[in-house]
């Protein structure tokens, strides 16, 4: 092995220690001072590991380990520091120390690189306190506006803008400054790996998802004397579409994921046929073509069953994030260095968005998932264990010397 | 015609001039001004026709025309005076208004009958302002106590007792004495007599109804990472059990109903499986024997389909009224009444509850049901034709001679 798995653990542990839930978590939102105090102690680490630290206008945070050639784009790895108000100990932080562990392992072994290693600290990529979620990042790739973003506010009003100015966050590095690949190293927050015994996914892209609310309106009637071929029951064609999308989710398994959600009725009599019963729909799949059917297959479902029933509907997108494609070389790399450590793995797609979503529009990107305890994240109990984590590291050194062209087996 | 058609339909329209709504509906809520207003008018109109007027404890008002035996139990007919906010002209009215037109009938025949005939006025039979719905009949049954009743409060505080006490409605006519038999005339508030174009609905009782309250628990999870076979999604069991109650309620037809409403799920999240889906349910059947069969496979589907999906539930009863079947007598009244009238009929259950459905419980009770437009009712927009109005009425009138052995052919 050649990272320090006891350094990396114990540096995970004290992450932990700063703003600790009694549960066992960790509440460090986004641009609170628990946040800077998070930043710090990370800093610290990073100087201490002759880095560099600087910010851009949004407070996403680099550290830096000159390369030879202070030209040269930058590999870069990352995550964010800051975590749920009831969060886990390993979301974000992991693959910021992660990082920070490769980096500590080429001074430890003595490499110098060509073009120089970074550690991305995206800001608020929680998007609890100020709600959007990849905000850094996002601003970072051009997605978002820097101006919108920093007029943002939390429940006290107080502004994102506010927030990095008093913590004097914003600095000089431009957005979307060329890097050369970016790694994201990442607890899969799902149950996969755990439930197949997996050590390390391979991650090929990130799930396309569209939301919706969907209403399905019918006509209020009195449940005594109405009888029941004369009704407009919007509960009928609710349980034939909920049959088909089911249908539909096996049909394209295991990628395929249907979530009905946020139901409600009206009125709220128990004793009228309801006027309208309303549900949000998320639906993922990582193939573009495979999401478009799945809407068509929706689209098709709640308008012949409510015809069929004598119903109307309307369907609303609240959300359409595309599905990506990660880059071959940096997915390449991953699998080489995982298939050279011997750990078993498989390929498989992030059903969560990540920092690496929005970075993977301007450079290439991939990422790397370890198993969590009963898939559990955004969550106090969430658990991984040392040798786990361990082992995401190896892989990440591994695909960074690669991606580097350094030869250190 | 016996009836007299024209001051029928004229005090019809009279009482929707008090308290009446901009869309054509009345409000005269419960013991409210309107309400008093409203018992005004009809009160002038039963002593112009000779009758005594006396009310119960709970405010049940009784209009008396006198017998020949004045020791005998008194024919009955009524419903009740008081509407929904936005309610129509004829819910109600049209039964106390009707009585009243078989005492004109009879003493524009010169009849004397040897049992008195009174018009009964029940006390908030929609329990819209005081949240007990057939109240008055309830009291005077024994169902409900006095005491409780006279507690409950209106949403500014307002207390049936100091109502009762501030319009002086409460009178010293006992609960529950001997009557003969009791007749009410209603709209439908159904769509069965107008679909079939039906004069008359000859009533033989009035549908059981059990509600329920249904939760089905499953296991909130992140919409992305977790895989459709690991989820606990209530939203599966809740696809089967609606499928299986609309099967049942065909297999019962045409009687049974099921609605199942107030739909509401937890978290409100689009992207979390939602932890919890609950929902009311309403079951109604004429026959005990059968409404304990789809009780059975309500209970039955609920708990085989959330076992299959790994889902838990619960079932709450919120209200359990038997079927009621009115008496024989009392129904053969009716029905050879209408067929003397040669109006098209046909036997039928009452789908809602009504003021009859206590009295039943101590009289020999039916009711008779003429069409409403559309099935429509607790709608300003409730409407009937005068020459309906008038072919009830004139069933009513048969019915009721033939109950007092009275012979006008």
């Amino acid at each position: 092995m050649q990272i320090n798995a006891e350094r990396l653990w114990s540096r995970l542990m004290d992450m932990a220690q700063v703003a600790p839930t009694p549960a066992g978590g960790s509440n460090r939102q986004a641009l609170s001072d628990d946040d800077a105090a998070g930043r710090a102690l990370f800093e610290g680490w990073a100087r201490d590991a002759g880095c560099s630290v600087d910010t851009d206008g949004v407070g996403n945070m680099f550290i830096r380990r000159a390369g030879t050639n202070g030209n040269a784009a930058p590999l870069m790895m990352g995550s964010h520091l800051d975590t749920q108000p009831t969060g886990g100990r390993f979301d974000g932080v992991y693959g910021v120390l992660g990082g920070l562990e490769v980096i500590e392992t080429l001074n430890d072994l003595g490499i110098e690189t060509e073009v120089p290693v970074e550690v991305g600290v995206w800001t608020n990529e929680e998007g609890s306190r100020f709600a959007r979620s990849m905000m850094g990042s996002g601003v970072w790739a051009g997605v978002m506006e820097l101006e919108e973003v920093r007029g943002i506010t939390d429940e006290q009003g107080i502004s994102v803008g506010q927030e990095l100015d008093r913590l004097d966050w914003a600095g000089p590095l431009e957005f979307g400054r060329p890097v050369g690949h970016y790694l994201e190293l990442h607890i899969e927050q799902g149950p996969i790996l755990e439930d197949t015994a997996t050590e390390i996914g391979v991650v090929t892209g990130v799930q396309g998802l569209r939301w919706y609310t969907i209403e399905l309106t019918g006509f209020p009637a009195h449940a005594g004397p109405t009888p029941m071929d004369g009704r407009k029951d919007p509960s009928r064609p609710l349980a034939e579409i909920l049959t088909t999308l089911y249908a539909m989710a096996a049909e394209h398994a295991p990628w395929a994921r249907v979530t009905p959600a946020q139901f409600r009725s009206e009125p709220v009599s128990p004793n009228t046929v309801p006027a309208s019963i309303t549900f949000s729909l998320d639906l993922r799949n990582p193939d573009l073509a495979v999401l478009d059917q799945m809407e068509q297959t929706m689209r098709d479902v709640v308008a012949s069953a409510t015809e069929r029933h004598g119903c109307g509907y309307s369907i609303a997108i609240d959300n359409n994030s595309p599905p990506i494609v990660f880059d071959g070389d940096c997915v390449a790399a991953v699998q080489q260095s995982v298939e050279t450590l011997g750990f078993s793995h498989e390929r498989m797609v992030s059903g969560a968005g990540h920092d690496a979503c929005y970075v993977a529009k301007l450079a290439p990107t991939s990422m790397i998932f370890i198993p969590c305890a009963d898939g559990l994240s955004h969550n106090e109990a969430e658990s991984i264990e040392p040798d786990e984590a361990a082992r995401g590291v190896e892989v990440l050194f591994g695909a960074a010397m690669r991606l580097l062209r350094v030869d250190v087996a």
